[in-house]
């Protein structure tokens, strides 16, 4: 621990003593601190094959909340676990989830991340059909990737599409991350994900977002390793 | 409003009633929604050209506790339509964020988005000092772009070297952007940045992130359109 070269003038001049600005030992740091507040009987009664996915959640949203609202469904580490080493693909909702996404870490497995909100058929067939891209995206994932890792980490409307598509035998992904984050239908689409016998990781209630849903994969890929 | 053809089915099939899922309606609904909730009395206290900023990170995080942590300084509103209007450059700390900026707004005025963080020479210089990233990306824009829109959502060691380049006048950014999350540094990074002169937008606390600093820029364009 303790400052470096950098820091320690900074720490001089505004008399701030920093609790680390090493790049190795930050996240180490983070987590420490996080597995503090939640506290022993917290961490004592929380699933551990589960707990690093939320640490890395709260790691990433300083957010509590996902201590509650984090639910692992239809054997979703072991599914994540079995899917990443097969190395399939992983498909986003949106480009900001992509990029969250650790390539290296993904790249290991062999594991390929898509995302197809901006292709141009997708905006087409979207307009054409009144219908959000989101939706229109799980339609091509469902021809493209059937059998894939499914991160919705923004539009709850990708949800519902993969749940009408599963009920109809037309994808059957091997894990489904579902962490929209809203107001309109992101509670209910969540739910209804839960409902299916798809291994499924989700943020119940309005709260999740691209950057979680990113996480939760960084996540995976260092208990798949 | 109303369920497009293909939640028609789905609506019978669940029972449940979407409030709509027509793209165009979705986001007009989610932000009556989120005005709902805040208040009339808070609506009318809070100042009235930060409002849209505020009401599109919320719509980003459905967390209403920005609602108390985002901070305007120096005259950011003002600082952020010139900037943007002027066309300067967005530097962001992750390309997360930069993923999430709107790049057809930001075209508009000639904004161009740029993040150093994946730099090979980054890479190599952070490694060597012994310093973030992040940090190190600080500089790279200090040399190549003094004078821009630099938007945090992650790294508070970038925060803090734009703090200490500000103090040396190597950077002079138009506004500052400030909404890293976390647990080691964030809240001191922030506070530091508040007690520059520089326009800034800081979530105060722990949380905001990547998401949050998009959410921002994308919302300062409607302001500057």
């Amino acid at each position: 621990m303790g400052e470096t070269d950098w820091t320690k003038k900074l720490e001089e001049e505004t008399g701030i003593r920093f609790r680390t600005t090493r790049p190795e030992e930050i996240e180490r740091e983070s987590f420490l601190m996080i597995q503090e507040e939640l506290g022993e009987s917290f961490l004592a009664s929380y699933p551990e094959t589960q707990l690093p996915v939320l640490l890395r959640v709260i790691h990433t949203t300083a957010d509590f909340y996902y201590g509650e609202s984090l639910v692992f469904a239809n054997g979703a580490m072991e599914a994540a676990c079995r899917a990443i080493r097969r190395g399939l693909p992983i498909i986003t909702d949106t480009t900001m989830a992509a990029s969250g996404i650790n390539k290296a870490a993904a790249g290991k497995f062999g594991c390929q991340v898509h995302c197809f909100i901006g292709d141009e058929d997708v905006k087409e067939e979207a307009k054409h059909r009144s219908m959000t891209r989101a939706a229109v995206s799980v339609e091509k994932a469902a021809r493209l990737y059937p059998d894939c890792i499914y991160a919705v980490g923004n539009g709850p409307t990708a949800l519902l599409r993969l749940y009408e598509l599963i009920r109809e035998h037309k994808i059957r992904p091997a894990l489904i991350i579902g962490t929209p984050v809203g107001f309109v239908n992101v509670v209910e689409a969540k739910e209804l994900i839960l409902q299916t016998e798809v291994p499924a990781i989700v943020a119940r209630g309005r709260k999740g977002g691209s950057n979680v849903a990113a996480a939760i994969c960084n996540a995976l890929f260092r208990t798949a390793g």
